[in-house]
C-alpha cells in the first residue's frame, strides 16, 4: 500500500531540506514540489501567504513516520500535514516501496 | 473525516475571492492556490486554457455546501469540482475541524 | 467512478503531447499541468529535477489504458505514474462519464 503525504513550508529552501531529508531517510521515494499562495484562517483574521507544497510519494506504512520527522523539521507550530492512500502503475509502485524499504 | 475539495477558476482574482469566501464562511480552513494549464476537450476540439487551481482543506460534512457556494460564485457553466477523503497529522485534523464548526 | 492519475514528464512540451493525447483518445476529460521541482533517489544519489506534473481527470474504467498510453509515450524508463479515486460534483462527474464514453 502507497500515500501521498501532503504539506505546505514558507520557503523553497525549507521544502527542498525536507524532502532531501525524507528521501535520505528512506521515508520518501519522490517528492514534487510547487509555489501555491495559501488563504485561511488565523487568529479570527483571514490570512494570505505565498508557500511551497510537497507532494511526498511513501509507502503507507512509512506515514507515520514521515510525518512525525516534518513536525521534528518544520519551522511551523502547527504545519499542514494531510495524506490519502494511491494506487497506480505496478512498476512504479514496487519502486517506491524499494525506496522505502 | 475531512477531505480535499479541488476547483479551477479561469483568474487569481477568482480562486482568491473564492477562498477567501470559503474560509470567511467556514466552509473550509485553508486554501492552497497554484497556477495550471489545462487540457480538455470542449464542443469537439481540444482546448487548451491558462487556469488556477484551488485545494480546498475541509470537514467532510461540509463538502455539500462547500460545492455550492462553489457553483453560485463561479464564473463557469460548469465548473470542476472534485473531492476525495484525506487523513492526516491529527493536530492538523483537529485545526480543520474547528475551523469549519 | 472517476479517478485522477498524477503522472510527471521532463518538460512541457511532453506534458501537454501526452495531455493532448488522452484527450483526443477518449482517455481524460481534462489535464491540468503545473510545474515542479522533483527530489528523489536514483542509484544512490539525491537527485533534484524540474518537472511538470500532469492531474488527469477520467473515468475509472478507463485508468488501466491511460497508464498504457502514457508508458506508451514516455520518454522515461519508468515514469511515476500513481492514482486515487475521486468524488465531486454531480454534474461535472456526469461530464468526465461523457468525455471518456
Amino acid at each position: 500500500m502507497h500515500s501521498i503525504v501532503y504539506t505546505t513550508t514558507s520557503s523553497k529552501e525549507e521544502a527542498r531540506k525536507i524532502a532531501r531529508e525524507l528521501v535520505e531517510g528512506k521515508l520518501a521515494a519522490c517528492i514534487n514540489i510547487h509555489e501555491i499562495d495559501s488563504v485561511y484562517s488565523w487568529e479570527g483574521n483571514i490570512e494570505e501567504e505565498q508557500e511551497f507544497a510537497l507532494s511526498v510519494k511513501t509507502a503507507t506504512s512509512k506515514i507515520q513516520q514521515a510525518i512525525d520527522r516534518i513536525k521534528e523539521m518544520h519551522s511551523y507550530e502547527l504545519p499542514a500535514i494531510i495524506t490519502w492512500k494511491i494506487s497506480g502503475d505496478k512498476e512504479y509502485l514496487k519502486w517506491i516501496s524499494e525506496m522505502t524499504d
